[in-house]
């Protein structure tokens, strides 16, 4: 039975390696943006036959994803997400997790990737999950307001351009009979003006009125908003009543607007903090 | 119908942000170690009952999560698993995600996350997961062969050593009686040696028969093995007959031995490369 | 003769050593401080007699050993020194380096002390500089207006505070006959007012009259100047005549003033960035 | 005098910039270089005159200054440099300055580049420098012996191709009469042996008999050497008496061989230590 206080020697003896591991705390006054990207959802999306371009299911299962990590972690003041994609912002003064760069961006990809799988039944039904689907992360750091809105409207913006090809791809192919291959070589070159033009004059299809969802992607963020509850109150006479008690509470709200323009930031002034901090 | 071009303006204006990404690649020559941890797993184990001090149903899905993660990675030589913790080890001339340390952490953590919830029915039967749980994860470099061994050495010196006293103070509070505060009290201070000796003679539990999985953890390895099938193969004169074929197959097998000795790595020499590369 | 073409092949054989470096990239939209603190300048300031408790000589050479970092490296905004340290801040959008951390803080520590030994004779005149002194060097990243402002008031609000301190311990040893000792025995525990209250009352010494290059450190910024040189032209008749020619310049100018309040600020404008960028 | 109390809350209120700084810890167990770079050398070494193709004060002079690098960093086990480079290799459990690889960079920088102007006239004589030079400098971490070998034999197959170019270049230019640009036209696509062959045939240059100096570079190493000393001692009869006392001293020795081959190692075999640590 000596055999285990050598246990504890060959711990200490171990221990050293430890000291191999490296600080990676992000800049202070800095946002932290963690952004996930399906690995393989091309082929995923293929597999679960989602539906082109755009999947209400597999839009929503993201979405729901998301809310379960801001949820977690109220510290991110907004989100974004478009295609198989998700953007975390962390307020510039957070301390979470030390501002340790590995811990943020793995805990936020661990809650979305596990998120994801467990919600996948709400959105798809009966529909099995063939696999567990993986996410990748990374951090960045932004300094300034401009920067990170920036950041968020570079997203959009994508969004919006990838949104008007795929529409105008997938109705040549399941409007106009063209093969995968053709609907790509009609488009090649093509400006966005062009694209809209095919929809428009070929398909009586105006883009502008597609859905927002598609265009412009999700957003989340936090609101405080008033919430009325029914609470039993004893009296004093023993007798009980019913009375209807209002909070504000913090949730977290969705959103299919224009993130670009400086409209959506005057609306939500307390998203970011002030530069001069 | 211009506003689309402006996206494309858009895009190219605010892609400037794109620079603001770090350059994270792991130094050359160096095994890369990803360490997940559950997070709030004290909780989690409480919510969905795992029997003290050991669950094999847990322990099995750690695994089975493991394992998935290494089918999906093959640069990664050896994985170690105890409780709530697995670490991954890549070879130390790997270059997948270029050495990338954000892309490995959080892959490997992603992947182990949803197959975690993908799997739970596996082991858990109708015993509903409530909530999606959550890993953290982290990297760390060793650049000899020396320190890679010596850490899974102490991650292992750590199972046996948190497994002993787990061992001890369940078996106080479930057969001895005593409250968890007593349990406590009564093991502060002791020694291995005093904890083997309550174990055998107050419970007649010999320490050394408790199972290899709860002292030593989990260990997956790759493996070439032999594999035979029957294949059914059309003959010349048009009849068909059963072959038995056979061929080496790269396989990840699970151990539950001693990894701080010698004896595993000389049996399995082809898990690290030579130092002197 | 035919080893040289085995130089080549042995170069490219070892090249991938090349690999091993790693990129230390300063994140965008932020200031880049170098600092500098002379190595054992204690024994150095005994070995070479400076002046307790400010030496002018030395206090020049840093200054002048400054200007010659500025004037090699344009996108240094602003430069403060105070004792045996001196900070450079280089502009948020500079590129010099690609932003690489180790080349900005190699080649400012490198000039720095190349340029003191250079210029020491201009300062200590015959008096022998014993050995080459050393200055280790950091770099710190600050993203906002107001964080680079702190950083500054910091590093004055230090000099003041050391400044005070050290005026009395001498004025204790060198007027008051204390031994070092004695003098640090005198002062344990005393506050600022304290301090002054020594000086005036027993040396009749009022602090706030001390000079300015002691109590508030030494400023450098780049300005714009005026300057006039006369220009001999040759006119068409072949007469020469001298022409006065005024242009502006930019030149390094030296203040030793308060940088804590906004006035300095406010009087140079063009020294930060808007933080809305 | 209430001014300075409030220069102590002021230093409180802004050390918060502290937080800024990064941690740049080396991983462990990896050889640390540090190499320097002389800064626009070859505009330096016109406006100095140095000879060409190698200028024996300035070899000289970079040597000397290394030399006191290595005398004031005891940690450094070897050094190497040619042209205007020197490396400088830390061993692999040093602990200086906590492994800070700026700290580390930023003070070998600092001492060779105070050195350089310092030693200056010990091989310039009256010769004027005319203003301080400087070095830019960088860390590079090599986990293996083999790495940190092939890294040194990198730098002197880099020696050796250069020299051979530089020594036919300037032969043709000197001797042979042609400009520059005739040289390089003529040196176009050559390989070493047809560089061999013009110095031989045309100047009747015996490459190899040039001096290893210039074609292998210079390595410094701390050696033990037995050094006698005489010593006057004070005999019991108070007579004194001359005695040769004989100890061990580590002292910078200096080399001009080869260090691509495993002669070198072997011969030194305490320069490096064991891959297995």
């Amino acid at each position: 039975r000596r055999f285990s206080i050598s246990f504890n020697m060959a711990k200490s003896k171990f221990e050293y390696v430890r000291n191999f591991e490296t600080d990676d705390t992000c800049l202070r006054n800095c946002y932290i943006v963690v952004r996930l990207d399906g690995r393989n959802f091309h082929k995923f999306a293929e597999q679960h036959n989602f539906t082109k371009p755009n999947d209400n299911r597999a839009l929503g299962l993201m979405s729901r994803s998301a809310r379960s990590v801001l949820e977690e972690m109220e510290d991110i003041v907004i989100a974004y997400g478009q295609s198989d994609e998700f953007s975390f912002v962390f307020k510039r003064s957070s301390t979470w997790f030390k501002r340790r760069a590995s811990k943020l961006m793995t805990h936020v990809t661990s809650q979305f990737s596990s998120s994801y799988v467990f919600y996948w039944k709400e959105f798809f039904g009966e529909k099995p999950l063939l696999y567990p689907p993986s996410f990748d992360g990374r951090v960045v750091l932004y300094p300034s307001n401009r920067n990170i809105k920036d950041y968020l409207s570079w997203r959009q913006a994508d969004c919006h351009i990838n949104n008007l090809y795929n529409t105008v791809f997938w109705t040549l192919v399941q409007r106009g009979g063209l093969t995968t291959a053709q609907a790509e070589d009609r488009l090649k070159g093509t400006l966005a003006a062009d694209k809209n033009e095919i929809l428009f004059s070929e398909f009586d299809i105006n883009y502008n009125k597609e859905s927002d969802l598609y265009k412009k992607g999700t957003t989340l963020i936090w609101e405080k908003r008033d919430e009325t509850v029914t609470k039993r109150l004893m009296l004093p006479n023993k007798e009980e009543k019913d009375v209807s008690v209002t909070r504000s509470r913090r949730r977290v709200e969705t959103y299919h607007c224009d993130i670009i323009g400086e409209q959506f930031w005057e609306e939500h002034q307390d998203i970011l903090e002030d530069d001069d901090c």
